[in-house]
């Protein structure tokens, strides 16, 4: 009923929520900050080849095509901002050398949503760094995903952290074609065992019972012993886990940890470690992300990167709504000499409404009332 | 340079900017809030149909205009955010028989750009106030405009008065066809008198020489008392004239105000007063609004309106530059013993940025450092 005027998938976020949304965001950007994060804001529409890496189906799927009238030129209307915030890495910022930290907060349009519950305008919010290829890096970016969480109100988080490393060098090892490794990707990120069991049927061993196997290393800390237990034993392999073991250990305490060795829900452009933080629940992830080394390379400039991001519109369904303030109410007829008083009021954090109309309290949304008194004005109880 | 990858007319807003942005636009929302505006968000697209009223060629021009997947419909990208919000008044929130107060914060995109400086995504805010006709509801939304723009900074504020129904009556009374009246609106929309002088020509007097002075009647008040004396004494004349100055009285002391009865620089909904401010040594309106009743009709609710909006991205050019605050630098080695320590001065306000590389202090824009000391922390002066 409430969208029936508006394409499906497509809402909008009235009153009672798009304040919540807001101050979510700002406590989001205000803790990004504390932590050395930049503001960034890229474009809606952007040249689409700067949107969607080549090969990027995915992605490509996603976006809405325009012309641009000014140039002739195929633009996207963006699905996701990461990649536009590496070509600010790359570009605006290459003269930093260094570590670069930036964040940013804005809608992105899918032309098919991703799920049934999905809206196809998510409000994607998320931190990214730049610079550094060590560990610390993605233990920086996951503490202040789960930070972000937990400030927003989300209680009992479960962190999964994966590793698409372990895939990658699989299917290299067993000389999978890029268009099988695509397929066998697909089925693995869907969780479909069927699939996956044909697929890593016509491979030779070892690589395929370690294919087939993969979807069943998932859980607790042990589950990392079990991987190099049955995995063969590829030094990306190896240096995959060690990874793991080392973020699990600092993460300690900060949420209930899992692993998940066929956790490929990244996006194309992931590299190495991916992570994922859930609520009890909810079975979609709440927030995502991964490493993404050298996703600047099209743009002229590689560099190490991780990073995460949500969808804040998505988030705010499941946290509690918040009673917004009841105003103050004055007569219209009361003006201009109220004009000061009003203004010392709004100034001091209060709502003051002026009435035209002797509408009812709760119409107004107001249990006070600002009337002349004999000393000047005086708030009392309206209803 | 900063553009080459980027389509003409569309940019980045990069990190000291993106931080201005953001907090004027907090700041805009929360003055908005405390005069009883509710913050509404509606989609970046919707059908093309309900973005566009039939007959608006301006706002269909500036529309890109996309396919929806999903329903077959055409759907377009927003240039405007004021239909939108007319259709939540309209349509969510239709059982609302009172005033209904509205804002918003979003941004919008043109398909070509309005002048040659302007951005094809401007970031619009606005309010809007609905179910009052009466010129107190104008008398606050124009109060709220001039207090935002002087919240923001601006000083030197000029505001500008002009109503639409003193052209539209003029046009009406001398049986202009819609084309003719389109063109002549046009033409004096665009200051262009030569145009203005042959297109009334054709037409018998009065009009003619009602048409041919109104681009000479702008300036102070007496502009009302010489409209009265030249300008035919058509019943609509007086009123808008009798409004204006009623107005003008009204807002003495918050704005230096000038009169404009050639101002037709409102969108085609505009049904009446319309009004703009400007800062000194700026041609292009800041903001500017007027009263656009009836617009919610093709959603079903006819009701009178008011509002006005800014481009944020715009305004922020005029803006004084804000230093941004250094932050204090903690070598990573300090980890993971520095944590509750980083944790209390975040939360106290600071930025605290974790130094994988050993860099400089202009590098990392931070001016002290987080070390240890014989009892505890210490944040000491690093340069």
């Amino acid at each position: 009923m409430r969208n029936w005027l508006l394409p499906e998938h497509i809402a909008d976020i009235l009153p009672a929520t798009a304040r919540q949304v807001e101050s979510a965001k700002a406590a989001m950007l205000d803790l990004f900050r504390s932590a050395g994060y930049e503001l960034v804001s890229p474009p809606l529409i952007e040249y689409a080849d700067s949107l969607i890496s080549e090969g990027d189906d995915a992605l490509d799927l996603k976006t809405f095509k325009l012309v641009d009238q000014l140039s002739g030129r195929q633009l996207g209307l963006r699905a996701d901002i990461t990649p536009q915030v590496a070509r600010i890495d790359a570009h605006l910022l290459s003269g930093r050398q260094g570590v670069t930290r930036l964040c940013y907060a804005g809608s992105v349009v899918h032309a098919l949503p991703s799920g049934l519950m999905s809206s196809r305008e998510p409000l994607q919010v998320g931190a990214e760094l730049y610079g550094y290829a060590g560990i610390e890096a993605d233990e920086e970016i996951i503490a202040l995903m789960l930070e972000v969480l937990s400030q927003a109100g989300v209680a009992g988080l479960r962190l999964d952290l994966g590793h698409v490393g372990i895939f990658r060098a699989l299917a290299a090892a067993a000389g999978l074609s890029h268009k099988a490794t695509r397929e066998l990707f697909l089925a693995l990120q869907g969780k479909d065992v069927g699939t996956v069991n044909e697929l890593a049927g016509r491979l030779a061993e070892p690589w395929r019972s370690a294919l087939r196997v993969l979807p069943e290393l998932y859980g607790p800390a042990e589950v990392l012993a079990r991987a190099r237990a049955v995995l063969p034993p590829l030094p990306e392999i190896d240096a995959a886990l060690d990874q793991l073991a080392a973020l699990g250990d600092a993460l300690k305490g900060q949420a209930e940890i899992g692993f998940d060795l066929a956790e490929l829900r990244g996006d194309d452009y992931h590299t190495g470690l991916v992570y994922a933080a859930y609520a009890p629940g909810w079975s979609e992830a709440l927030a995502r992300g991964g490493r993404y080394d050298n996703v600047g390379e099209r743009f002229g400039r590689a560099r190490p990167a991780t990073g995460f991001s949500l969808d804040l519109r998505d988030l705010i369904r499941i946290l509690p709504e918040r009673d917004s303030v009841r105003g103050i109410r004055v007569a219209a007829a009361q003006l201009p000499a109220a004009k000061a008083e009003i203004a010392r009021l709004r100034a001091a954090g209060e709502v003051v409404l002026i009435d035209y109309l002797g509408e009812s309290a709760e119409a107004l949304y107001c249990d006070r009332e600002l009337i002349p008194a004999a000393s000047g004005w005086q708030v009392v109880p309206f209803n």
